[in-house]
């Protein structure tokens, strides 16, 4: 098969990850990433159902092995020298909002292992696809996107096992922004300050408008995408007009 | 006249506050601010000769007077109903590159009267014309939006005259984005990282790339404008890929 | 009268501005600026009488001229090849705590007036004597430290009228440190993030532990002033260990 | 053995944890944690032939069990109810200076072992021992110190591995400086800011002046030690005066 440009997007849930696959899956074909296959399979079905081309593959983003293996299957399916036009990675790792004490060492490991670790194994495994895009002179400069969080910039009380994560995947975009934007990729980081308008949120206690639109969120991702050379963005911060940050 | 939402572009001279006119020209009628007609005169010509409005208008932003006349001005000319869609703050106080002791204090006088006192006085000026905005309701939500640079965020040696004022108009930005967002209006503040592809700076010894396009800028701060009420983002970072930062 | 390395210390009402006066006063003489003999009257007394040496001197930090003056009465008073072995910054703007439609220009023109053109003033005035202490080879570093608060590094709405004074004022601090401390002046700025336990503050709703001490705020302004050479602090956060934050 | 307050430092190797022994060992008896017996074995001599008292153990920060019996052998030695007047967390995980796409994932995953997983190991075996000093009335609040780097604060090109596990390590000391302060338990954070003039740097071109003071920074750590609680600092900076930043 002839190469061609994919978008890959890690954390495909039911929210913020399938809003940007759809929005993405416009332009490119996506691969959809996930451990569980439920996760991804009727996005994937969704997106090929109307025109569009996406491939979901189980993986598991803190483990070098498993990603290895995606990045098998997509050059068996998109061929050996494809490029990506996107790598957006918007998987977070569990944690425990608790007093420290009470929070099991294994909490943070979970949390470390996809926000650090995952951040790392994410993009040693999807640089070398994003520079491909480079040389295959993709319209918009190859991107990669990291969705961070409040706990990004701030970290609060009992909220270490989510922040220690979060600030060092916010370190990890800040030096592949200085090292690869003079390569050509555009590396961004979002601050996502609020709650994401998503199924698991409808029973919050929140009216509409004080939360964010996941479609919202990836219509930036987009704009992100579609910064020229010169006009580089590393950081966005995105929140609810009616949020009290 | 009947009213019609207004964008108004304080500092135009012949970079991004004239990319920043023509983008938003597209959509709304303009007002060009500039302390000197020559600033704005062919600009408003270009504008109004392509199929766009523009009036030009001598304003001083670090002189109430001068600016309640501008306001005046533009009810004579858009009804006293007049709502505006964006307010962009693009002046710049004068400043020194020199030892601080060398500084003379006129300098940060004028650096503070533009930067600080003029931002003051541009935002409220045009935050009641930005509410009406809200209240007739524009398309995108109303945007005041404010150029910042490099000195917003550090402040070098040599560079405190530039510095002082810059980080006041961050601090300004950052209080009326959490006042009027929940109002209805987006506040946003850009830092420009970076020499900006203008005439000013056609002799710098570098490459094409190292330089921001101001039409970029321009998209950037549309692209900004036109985020919907629940994903609004108060700071971005704009620099050329190749940038050391 | 022979030349003695001198402490100047601007803004001394009855809180941290006194405590750091009796503080410094322990070793150098000190000289008391404010603009109401009221306010350091009987702080010189009390200082003079406990065997330390102070002498008051009516100033505006504002006013270049009013500063000039000062610094004629102390070489009067010192000799003309007076030394400083620190001078301190703890003046600050009035403010209103109002929606910013509400807060009279001229509010933000004081409190610019004091926390920014007389940030400017006052370090133009007295880095001279503190250069001239590092010529004289004072014990410790000569010393310039600037009095910030919460306000200076958060902009929080109906603040904008003090955050804009004090960001610049930190922006100035920042940018003298880089430029002064190769000279040998060790420039710091201290985020004074609560309330402080003073006269005023007596009647707030909060228990002891709940304030900052004035005169621990005095001990950790003369601990920055004894760091050698090869350890300069630029920034300390100081708040109660029960504070919110 | 009677219950007495203990200092216990970690990473005391030849540079900045030797001296934060030495100094807090003027006062406490001290506990060094170091994974090779070589690099505590002549500091603790040194301290007990001087009058003082030190005990080092084998432990690996990173592993919860070494903890364990570093916290087992710590009460068998000072009796179960010890309580801790400090922790200094001192220890740093290695790292690769190289294109990112050079370094091994096993890099990272040793970075984040110490700078993340040690800071949160070891801050879980020894906030209870310092609640217990809470408790015991320690003359100063006892204190949680963790030494941060340049790369806490600023993710470089080509220090990934280095800033991930130091962005995390700060996040973590913020928290805990907001669960922890109200108790009475005293959190900090150092950004040593420069090369330390330590054995190992001796070799470096730089004149003497251009290197921190191991010394001058366990001063600072003292200093940060008797705050009293009403005036916390979380974070402080440290730089050679001459240092560019």
């Amino acid at each position: 098969m002839a190469s061609r440009l994919i978008a890959v997007v890690a954390g495909v849930g039911p929210g913020t990850g399938a809003s940007v696959a759809r929005k993405f899956a416009e332009t490119y074909p996506v691969v959809l990433l996930a451990r569980k296959p439920e996760n991804f399979e009727s996005l994937a079905k969704e997106i090929n159902s109307k025109g569009g081309k996406a491939i979901g593959i189980s993986a598991d983003v803190s483990d070098l092995t498993s990603l290895k293996n995606a990045v098998d299957t997509i050059k068996k399916e998109f061929g050996d020298d494809v490029g990506a036009a996107a790598a957006i990675f918007n998987a977070s790792g569990g944690f425990l909002r608790k007093p420290f004490l009470e929070v099991p060492p294994e909490v943070f490991q979970q949390s470390f292992a996809v926000s650090a670790t995952g951040g790392v194994l994410f993009s040693q495994s999807f640089l070398p696809l994003l520079l491909n895009g480079v040389k295959q002179k993709s319209q918009h400069p190859p991107s990669l996107i990291f969705t961070g969080a409040t706990a990004s910039v701030k970290s609060n009380a009992q909220m270490a096992s989510f922040a220690t994560g979060k600030w060092a995947l916010r370190a990890l975009s800040q030096s592949l922004a200085r090292e690869f934007g003079p390569q050509g990729v555009h590396v961004s980081h979002a601050i996502i300050d609020g709650v994401i308008d998503i199924e698991k949120t409808k029973g919050y206690n929140l009216p509409p408008e004080a939360k964010l639109s996941a479609d919202g969120i990836a219509n930036d991702y987009w704009w992100l995408h579609t910064q020229p050379t010169t006009n580089f963005t590393w950081e966005i911060d995105l929140r609810p007009a009616v949020e009290k940050w």
